[in-house]
């Protein structure tokens, strides 16, 4: 396969810098959108054809959301951009001396400007034989794989009620207790509780236990003190059993084994889900070894206040790919660094056309949410006045910030249709079972009884 | 596994009559409501969750609307009909002399009545290797497939085009001309010249060909003939190709081979659809043979006017799944009858509750009706006046009717912005690519051409 063929070069005008950002997500973007009404050619390569709006998938993963709602073509969202070029393909190799992209296609981009933007995957600590059995939450297949397991549980209890007279209980494990864990359990309690109660005839979903567990010492490490102790309140008050100090130490089918200060323990696991480690994008290390790029010691690539690897000043790493450390501390991985991160490139790129000397970069941290359940969050809001809020008036300003953030207007009507129709009518609206109908461990639980039966008789 | 397990019976009281309902969709679920105030214990039987508004899954297919938008859980359209359970259960067996079916699980259920719904599958006439080189269109996952497939050819071919300065045709194939293919064909063509033009720089996605292939000599066939050559006009408007008396003879990955009058020939398809040829469930096979059960050429069930077969009085059979004639002629296939034959169900068994004779079936036809893409369709009209309608009247029509049907307000809203965002701002609102990246046969011709430039070369 060839070079990306350059279009024929006018002579009156020096050739346009080529731009190629890696990531459409919120950092990625947020760069080519900065970048529009400069004299350079964007190219944004992206393995998927949408963009992702995450802060909400955990609401597509506990069916309240379509995938739709929060998905949108990045070529749509950049149509009328006309210096920029959408292609879906992805990145297989970076030559930083030649400034170039290889993609899987067999192509290769010539580039001025490099962007790398492709954020995190789960990181499973060296344990990628438990991610089948303990799906994380990253992109739409993730969130419609745990929907179809938590939808799932519930019928092949049902199932199992009618047909043999007992069930295998109904105990969802979430590992992991930073903002995602917390809102998935929060939402299959929801659900359980809830939601979906009055459609079963022979079990009781609210009889479901739901429980997160974390190897530190309290749930939402990143947020203050308080807040952590608000939302492990109305955790448990939404019946979730908060473990913390619980270290995992195996996962299997249908169950989890972890290491508490009371010692070992073994969970029985209908369904597990994963929201404990993150690993950046494999993309970083493509840049090179150190000393030239540096990484800590989740992948991310270390960035100077101009996001830059110190000897790489053509190359911008942005989100949560990069490790920018301000005031002392690194800032998080989370939309609004990301999305100021993408908007400052674009400033780095028109101070370089103007001969200007580069803007440092700066977060501006207006505060973090999370939302824990039907209609309670906490948010540690720092601007535009600083406020621990919790409860209800948590969860309306989240409510708010998210539908603004939203993009197109049409996600913003169908989510607030959506959550309306969730809140008012206790019903979800997008209980969709797709694919297989199978639970890792469930046949075995199945069996187990019967034949258990079967050797207390022969006693 | 045991049997089920049947509730203490009160001694004053004779056993509530046991019904099984087998299948979800618009017959199934129709039965199942009319049984609702009868003293009967109805237990619905579906391998999957959710019931499906079949009509609108070509516009999933097509990235107009969300899976969600059409499909809901049956429990939860049941959940207030206090004597239905629902049970996510595959049937593997039917003993008709014990009365009793077998479930995927390995319990069983007695019955006093069967109702068997479960519909049609596609049929590949013996060619079962086509299926995943040409999907079909009946549940959600296909839809979504086909939705993938489409989109993914244009992603592929700006890529194409960007890397390479050429691209594949962008030739979709749609085989069969029913109302299905006829749905499809113009909702390609509708995407490809209104819906994604604007979104790529170096394709031309109006430069697409759609080629709609049938073996008889109209369109629609169950249509009247003006109404076909109203239809397949409209769809020459619209760009697409119409090949009726052109048999197709073999699928491969990339092409499709068909007979026609002028003899053989060989298309390159990009994406190649589906919507020949529908067989019956296997479960009418399941109630035995000749000439207890009589079966058509398609494998549906031979049912008399009380919806039985011959020798089964106590046996259902609805829907796809039934092969019932009247004044000569067998009723199709579609929601309609499928509904009706349901309800006609609850009006049997009352009527055996109540010692009285059963009322035999009567198809009333209201008319048919099937979309050609942006604003144009085909009526049918029988009631409540005879008209053969076209063109935007008819879509009108076509739209109100969807609309009325459609289960539960949440989804008619939905479906109600996803229309209209979808006409007024000439943009799809689901056009999300997931799962694999790749398409049958696309390798191949990517290296095919530079293949054949380095032949020249040689030359």
């Amino acid at each position: 396969m060839g070079e990306l063929t350059t279009p024929p070069e006018s002579k009156q005008q020096p050739r346009r810098p080529r731009v190629v950002i890696v990531g459409g997500g919120f950092a990625g973007l947020q760069a080519a959108r900065g970048l529009a009404r400069l004299p350079v050619d964007v190219t944004l390569v992206d393995r998927r054809n949408h963009h992702l709006f995450q802060p909400l998938l955990y609401q597509v993963a506990l069916a309240v959301l379509s995938p739709a709602d929060i998905a949108q073509p990045i070529r749509s969202i950049l149509r009328r951009q006309s210096n920029a070029v959408v292609l879906m393909d992805e990145v297989v190799g970076i030559d930083v001396r030649a400034r170039q992209v290889s993609l899987g296609s067999g192509a290769r981009l010539d580039y001025d400007y490099l962007v790398l933007a492709t954020g995190a995957t789960h990181s499973y600590f060296g344990h990628g034989e438990w991610e089948p059995l303990a799906p994380g939450l990253k992109t739409i297949e993730d969130a419609t794989e745990i929907r179809r397991r938590v939808l799932l549980a519930f019928e092949l209890a049902e199932r199992q009620m009618v047909e043999q007279g007992w069930h295998s209980p109904l105990n969802f494990v979430v590992i992991g207790a930073g903002p995602t864990g917390v809102e998935l359990a929060g939402a299959i309690s929801d659900i359980a509780q809830l939601y979906i109660s009055h459609d079963f005839r022979h079990i009781d979903p609210a009889k479901s236990r739901v429980m997160l567990l974390d190897g530190g010492p309290r749930i939402l490490a990143a947020y203050p003190e308080d807040l952590s102790a608000k939302a492990e309140a109305t955790l448990k008050r939404l019946g979730v059993e908060v473990h913390t100090q619980m270290q995992v130490t195996g996962v299997g089918p249908g169950w989890v084994e972890a290491q508490g200060e009371r010692g070992n323990s073994r969970i029985e696991a209908v369904v597990t889900l994963w929201a404990a480690g993150v690993a950046a994008s494999p993309l970083g290390r493509m840049l090179g070894a150190p000393p030239q790029v540096n990484f800590d010691r989740r992948g991310c690539v270390i960035v100077d206040d101009r996001l830059n690897p110190p000897a790489l000043p053509e190359v911008f790493v942005l989100g949560d790919l990069a490790h920018f450390e301000q005031d002392g501390r690194q800032i998080p991985g989370v939309a609004q660094p990301a999305m100021q991160m993408g908007d400052h490139v674009a400033k780095i790129v028109a101070a370089d056309l103007a001969g200007q000397p580069r803007p440092a970069f700066r977060y501006f941290d207006k505060g973090d949410m999370a939302t824990i359940g039907r209609m309670a969050a906490v948010a540690d809001v720092k601007w535009p006045f600083k406020a621990h809020m919790s409860g209800f008036p948590a969860w309306f300003t989240w409510v708010t910030v998210h539908i603004f953030f939203l993009i197109g207007f049409r996600n913003r009507i169908s989510v607030l249709i959506n959550w309306a129709w969730t809140y008012f009518n206790f019903t979800r609206g997008a209980r969709l079972i797709t694919g297989d109908q199978s639970l890792p461990g469930w046949k075995e639980q199945t069996e187990a009884k019967p034949a258990q039966s079967k050797t207390e008789a022969a006693d």
